[in-house]
C-alpha cells in the first residue's frame, strides 16, 4: 500500500524492517518446536528468551513476569478471566476486549466515568473492589491517565488491590516502566510498534495472582498453552529492541508537532469541527476529530478514495454501527460520535502529508455537509 | 538446522515455501488492519477470507463456520469455555489442552477410557453430557479414533449432544471433512501442515453454540477478538492450498511404509523395544517406541547429538517430569512412558534417513540400558 498516506497508526504500524528480517531469519532456520528438548528446540527457544529480555528490559521488569500472549485482547482477557467471579471496576473508556471481558466475567462490575476529555476521576475510582483496569493511553483519543497517581491512591487506601493498565497504545510512544506506573498487570501488543500482529505480552507481577487463560500445555511458565511461536515472538524482540535504540521524548515530540499542526489546520480550514483529544495528557501521535453533520464513515471513504487512510474510532469497532462508546462517555452525544475521524500518526510521518491531507479534506467534509440532513448547530 | 534428520513433524512441521512466500507477500504489502473499513484494510481481508475458503474446501465446511484462532490449543480452549459449567465427557488421551481446559470448565468432567491401543470404548462413551469431545488421532502414539462411527451412535442416543473433535494431527494426513466425521466441532493448527506457528481454526458448525473465548472486537463475527493475523493466516491458507494441490493417499502411504520400515528394523536391531502405536487405525507417519529400561529422555538426547531429532512424547509436555497420561492410559507402567521415544515422519522422509537413524539407535538405547539400574523383565 506504498504512495498512500497511511495515517492509521494506532490500528496497526507498518513492519519495521529490523523486525522483518528477524522474523525472516527464524522462519528460514527451520527450527523446532520451542518446547522440545533437542538442539532445533533449543535454538527457538533462544529467540524466545532473546526477545523477552528486550521486553523485560523497556518495561523494567524482570523476564520471568513478561508472558508471551497471541495479542493484546488476549493479554486483556487473560487478566479479567484471573479475577472471574470477583469484584472488577473498569473505565468507560477501556478498550473493547477488557470491557466485555470485564463484564463476562466479574462477579461484580464497576464503570469508573470519564471526563470530557476521557480522563478518569480519579475520586471516583473505587478501591473496595479486586481488580481496577484503567487504559494506560486511550485508543480512540489518546489521552493519557494518570496511572501513577492512581496506583499510588488506590493502594493506599486497599493494599490487598490488583491495578492492570493496557498499555496497547502508549507502548512505544511514552515511557512505559512498570514500577513507575505502580501496576501488577499491564497488556502490551507487538503490531503497535512494528512488530508482527498475532503477538503481544502481558506483564505479571511475580507474586500476582495468575490463571491461564489458554490451558494445555507447559509453555510460558505453564501461564499460557500452545505452541510458542518464535517467529513471531523474534520480530516482537526485534521491534522492542528498535524501541530501546532508537525511540526519544524529541522524535515523538516532532511527531507531535505535526499532529498539532493537522489540528491547528483542520480548526482553520474545516467548518465546524472539533477536536475530541485533549490538548494536555494526549498521546503524541493521535488526533480525535468530529465534523458536524458530516458522517465519519463517509469521510473515511473519500480519504481512502483519495490515497489517505484514517479510521473512524478504532478499527475493532469496524463494522459496528453503534456510535463509539468513547466519545459517548467523553460526549454524550451519537453526532458527535458518528462524526468522528481519527487520525493517527507514525515516526515516518511527514508535513508533506499533512499538507496532502489537508487540499482534500476541506472539500470531502463541506461536500458531506451540504447533502446531509442532519441540522449544523454550532457558530463557527 | 539442515544437515539433521527431523522426526519430530508431528511437534511442528518445516514451513513449506509457499506459505512462507504468501506471508512475505502479505507482510510487504503493507496493508492495514484487517478489521478497518479502508483499502489497506480491505486488501488484508482479501487475503484472510482467500484463506478461509482454502481451509473450508479442505474441511468441506462452510466459510462461515471457519474461525481462524492462534493455534489448536487456543480452538480447543474455545470449545471447552463454550460448555462452561455443563456436562463434558473426553477421552483420557486427549491433548492437554483439551484435558486441562476441560478439568478447568466442567460442571461435570467424565473421563473415557481408551484400550491398549489408545483407541477408545466406543460402548463405554456417555451420551448423557453436553459435550463430548474425542480426538481424530492421537499426538503421541498416532491411532485414529472411529469418529463418524462415534458421532453416529452419539446422536441416536442423545440428538441433542455436541461432538467436537481434535483434528490438529490428524489434518493433512488422513481425510478430515467435517460431515462425514460428522462433528460440531473440530480444532486444526497450521504449523502441523507446513503453515505458520501461531495460528489455526475452529471449525463451528452453523447453529451450534457459540461463546468466544477471547472478548472484545467484533472480528470473525464476533467469535474471535483480537486484530486479524492475516500475514500467518495468509500462510495458513497457502499450506492448506498445498495440501488440497498435493495431498494423496498414496504419498501418506510411501510414508506409512518408511515407518514400518523403521519400526521393524527397531525391534529386530533394537533390544527390548516395543512399539507402542497401533498397527492399524494409526497415522502414516508417527511412530511410538519404548526402549526398556532406557530413559526417553536421555536416547533423545544422544539422538539430538548424533543429528537425530526426535521427542518423548509430545513437545507440550516436555520438561514435565511425569510421564505421558497417553502412555499411563494405553499401557499403565510408568516405565514404559518414561522409556518412549515419537518417531514422526514427513512427506519429505526419506528413506536414508531411517538407515542413519539405525546407525545409532542401537548403541544409544544399549549404552543406556547398560548404565541403567531398572532392571530388564522382557524376553527378548
Amino acid at each position: 500500500m506504498k504512495n498512500r498516506i497511511y495515517l492509521d497508526y494506532a490500528a496497526t504500524a507498518p513492519i519495521l524492517p529490523t523486525a522483518r528480517a528477524k522474523m525472516l531469519e527464524v522462519l528460514d532456520a527451520q527450527l523446532g518446536n520451542p518446547a522440545a528438548l533437542h538442539t532445533p528446540g533449543h535454538f527457538a527457544q533462544q529467540y524466545v528468551e532473546a526477545a523477552r529480555l528486550e521486553i523485560a528490559r523497556l518495561l523494567a521488569a524482570d523476564p520471568t513476569e513478561i508472558i508471551f500472549t497471541s495479542g493484546g485482547s488476549e493479554s486483556n482477557n487473560t487478566v479479567m478471566q484471573i479475577f472471574a467471579g470477583q469484584k472488577i471496576a473498569v473505565s468507560s473508556v477501556e478498550h473493547p476486549s477488557v470491557l466485555e471481558a470485564a463484564r463476562a466475567r466479574a462477579g461484580e462490575l464497576r464503570i469508573i466515568p470519564v471526563d470530557r476529555e476521557g480522563l478518569v476521576q480519579v475520586e471516583k475510582i473505587p478501591s473496595d473492589v479486586d481488580l481496577v483496569s484503567i487504559m494506560l493511553a486511550n485508543n480512540e483519543l489518546g489521552n493519557i491517565e494518570p496511572i501513577a497517581e492512581i496506583t499510588q491512591r488506590l493502594r493506599q487506601q486497599n493494599p490487598h488491590i490488583r491495578i492492570h493498565t493496557d498499555a496497547t497504545q502508549a507502548f512505544g510512544k511514552i515511557p512505559v516502566k512498570v514500577d513507575t506506573l505502580g501496576v501488577d498487570y499491564l497488556t502490551i501488543s507487538a503490531h503497535k510498534i512494528g512488530g508482527p500482529v498475532g503477538v503481544g505480552a502481558l506483564y505479571a507481577r511475580n507474586g500476582a495472582p495468575f490463571q491461564s487463560l489458554i490451558l494445555g500445555g507447559h509453555q510460558e511458565l505453564k501461564r499460557r498453552a500452545g505452541t510458542v511461536n518464535a517467529c513471531a515472538i523474534a520480530g516482537f524482540g526485534a521491534a522492542a529492541q528498535w524501541c530501546w535504540k532508537n525511540w526519544s521524548c524529541r522524535r515523538w515530540a516532532e511527531v507531535a508537532k505535526l499532529r498539532d499542526l493537522l489540528a491547528r489546520r483542520i480548526q482553520a480550514e474545516v467548518t465546524h469541527s472539533s477536536i475530541n483529544s485533549p490538548r494536555e495528557h494526549c498521546l503524541p501521535n493521535i488526533l480525535n476529530v468530529s465534523f458536524e453533520a458530516a458522517e465519519g464513515e463517509s469521510i473515511q471513504l473519500y480519504l481512502d478514495a483519495a490515497g489517505v487512510v484514517v479510521s473512524t474510532g478504532s478499527a475493532c469497532a469496524a463494522g459496528d454501527t453503534k456510535p463509539s462508546h468513547v466519545l459517548m462517555a467523553t460526549q454524550g452525544d451519537p453526532e458527535v460520535a458518528h462524526s468522528s475521524i481519527r487520525f493517527s500518526l507514525g515516526l515516518d510521518t511527514a508535513e508533506a502529508e499533512i499538507d496532502q491531507v489537508m487540499q482534500v479534506l476541506p472539500d470531502i467534509v463541506k461536500r458531506l455537509q451540504g447533502i446531509s440532513t442532519v441540522k449544523i448547530r454550532s457558530h463557527q
